[in-house]
């Protein structure tokens, strides 16, 4: 479905291009270490002429956002910057509202873009507005952390948080250009680099047992910034994009993404989302841990499994117990019910992603809830 | 693309089907006087044991809403009512996230559904809300005005209003399901009525001399509520059916659906929305004889072409000269720059949709905005 190629990009640079393959709305992913310097370049083989409309949170915008800009007026790009607050409180009504408004204020017309130049936050913010602008906009990701680059921009999911819940709110809206340039995440904090690598992991672990092996070989060139780290991304997206071209409206095995989320997920939901405590990254990486435990705890797997993959995750630094959270936790009851609430959406059935070994994960449907609670109450005490 | 059919609906009575065409995301409009009372059964045929969330104005709710319920507890379908003021400034942001949240609160799963029992305020703000809640529940339209059950509830287009413009916030999202019951518009006010009347000339006028024909001898059984009124509305739908399934995405054909609309947009423009002064309907059909005056002063078509509209419209109720709006206008001018601005997406062409004579519209691209200057010039004057 989706091919990694290594190709000459227009502007000179050798870029890796992953396309993501969904007939007439399939699009390119390219990837490389300075791209944002021919990105005017790159967006107007794409849109030629464009007016485009670009949103940065504020710390990107005063890190990144004079270079983008320049290589868009290099290309001849007219283009207006909207800045929007850092975090994920960001991803909310007010600041969609808001946006749409500055979008509309910019005066774009058919054939102009939206452009997000930012993490996961401003990706799905902006691309949820993208999609209800004029009730569509051309919409280009420029993805600045890593988590954004292997995860949040491809797939075509957007949105913002509700009361009731995260990314409640939204559309499937997919961009016409991923721009991701690897040497822009050097000035991503450690914790959010790491973080987002857990994701890189998650694709070894659900499907690729080769690309999990390179990982342990290669993880520090990963996060130092040599070629290594721009394949790791390019192996990401070109896993992520194979799952969304095979099922772009998430039935079925899309769900396999969800490798360690549901135990990461509420672990998240228990910490209240204090980042302090806890970003999503080190939720998912404690989370396919326990995905792996549990999964040795059923029979489908053996110890070596897990040691392998607790390894690897303790090498790069992130936590690999519940006990690792600071602070204290709920009890095992509460978790149940937090996970019990996440999976309401298929009418009380648990479903878990459950592994048989690296590079195995499936999906079970009508995993017994008794099962779990004992399992977790015992991770809880450990 | 879309045909029309006599069938026999789930429960006993006749009603008129027409199919909107476009695939796996295909539909019915069931089209009957007294639907309401068999909705029930109609919506588990489609949604078996689905959960609703049902979404009315204050004043259909007073009206409608319980006969509705009813019916729905009868075919055994769990709902909730929610409840939006009347008004066309209920399609904002505010509303918008409001009704999001509702929605959640519903607890709504896959499988269930959200419906607009209303006019086009309820179904276009509710459309949107069910795009967006987990990225698109299932939607089903109940429109209760005549502008929404021949206009609005069919093409899939939903949306909000922004301070920049009218609909300019919104998704494309198709209903499962409209049911038309043409008994409730019974309760209409009558300038609503008249209003929406606009429309369905509007579907003769642009492609379909026949039924123009026909509603020039018919139109009084259509306000009166005989069986001509649910054929109106369902020529009505099937022209409209027919169009969008040509172009679901509004890039050619679509465009005649705006027959009118420039000149009539402007005019709703120039009273700045004020209802009491202008009604959409009433704007549509003074756009629609500018539209005619126009060609025919082009030498496109007769002056028996003109006469023919104009007779029609007055003989329904609905003005028929710009000075038929009480008060002042802006100059011609001011027109000129509200219709240049609206055409904003463009690029600065002046498109109109123009005509041969009855049932025989086109899209001009590229009308000389000087022509149109003096033509309104003298229109304004009149
Ligand atoms: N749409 C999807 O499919 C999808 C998938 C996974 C996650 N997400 C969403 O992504 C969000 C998390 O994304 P995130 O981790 O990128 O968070 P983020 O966008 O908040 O970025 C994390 C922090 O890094 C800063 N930052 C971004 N780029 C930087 C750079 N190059 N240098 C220095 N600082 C930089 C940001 O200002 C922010 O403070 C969540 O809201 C999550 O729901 C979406
Ligand atoms: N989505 C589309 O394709 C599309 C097309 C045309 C118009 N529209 C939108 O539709 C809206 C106008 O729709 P509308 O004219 O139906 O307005 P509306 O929904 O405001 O209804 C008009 C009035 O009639 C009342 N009402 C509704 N049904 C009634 C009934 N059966 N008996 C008594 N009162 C009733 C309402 O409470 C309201 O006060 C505008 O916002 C316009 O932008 C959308
Ligand atoms: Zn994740
Ligand atoms: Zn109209």
């Amino acid at each position: 479905m989706a091919e990694t190629a290594v190709a000459e990009n227009g502007s000179g640079g050798d870029a890796n291009v992953v396309r993501v393959d969904l007939g007439t709305r399939g699009y390119d992913i390219r990837i490389g270490r300075g791209l944002l310097a021919s990105a005017g370049a790159e967006i107007a083989a794409v849109l030629p002429g464009a007016r485009l409309a670009v949103v940065a949170d504020e710390t990107v915008a005063r890190l990144h956002l004079k270079a983008f800009s320049q290589s868009l007026t290099a290309a001849g790009l007219d283009h207006r910057a909207i800045t929007v607050p850092a975090g994920e409180s960001t991803k909310c009504f007010r600041e969609f509202e808001r946006l749409c408004d500055e979008i509309l204020a910019a005066r774009l017309e058919r054939g102009d873009a939206v452009v997000a130049l930012g993490g996961g936050v401003v990706g799905d913010l902006t691309g949820f507005a993208a999609s209800a602008v004029r009730r569509g906009m051309a919409f280009i990701q420029v993805p600045t952390t890593l988590l954004a680059q292997v995860d949040s921009s491809v797939g075509g999911k957007t949105g913002i948080n509700s009361r009731h819940g995260k990314n409640l709110i939204g559309a499937f809206h997919q961009p016409v250009l991923v721009l991701a340039d690897t040497a822009v995440l050097d000035t991503l904090a450690p914790r959010d680099f790491r973080s987002g690598y857990a994701e890189v992991a998650k694709y070894g672990l659900l499907g690729d047992a080769e690309f999990f092996a390179w990982l342990e070989d290669n993880w520090q060139a990963v996060f130092a910034g040599g070629p290594e780290r721009d394949e790791a991304v390019a192996r990401s997206c070109q896993a992520k994009a194979e799952v969304v071209a095979a099922d772009e409206l998430e039935s079925g095995r899309r769900a396999l993404l969800n490798l360690g989320h549901t135990f990461g997920h509420a672990l998240e939901a228990a910490v209240s989302y204090e980042t302090e405590r806890l970003v999503h990254g080190e939720g998912v990486a404690i989370g396919m841990m326990l995905a792996h435990e549990f999964s040795e705890r059923l029979g489908l797997t053996g110890e070596d499994t897990v040691l392998r993959v607790r390894r690897h995750l303790t090498d790069v630094g992130l936590p690999v117990r519940v006990r690792d959270i600071p602070g204290q936790l709920p009890p095992a009851e509460t978790f149940l019910d937090i996970i019990a609430q996440d999976k309401k959406v298929s009418r009380g059935a648990l479903t878990f992603i459950l592994t048989r070994g690296i590079g195995e994960a499936f999906v079970e449907k009508g995993v017994d809830p008794a099962l779990v609670a004992d399992f977790l109450k015992e991770k809880l005490e450990a």
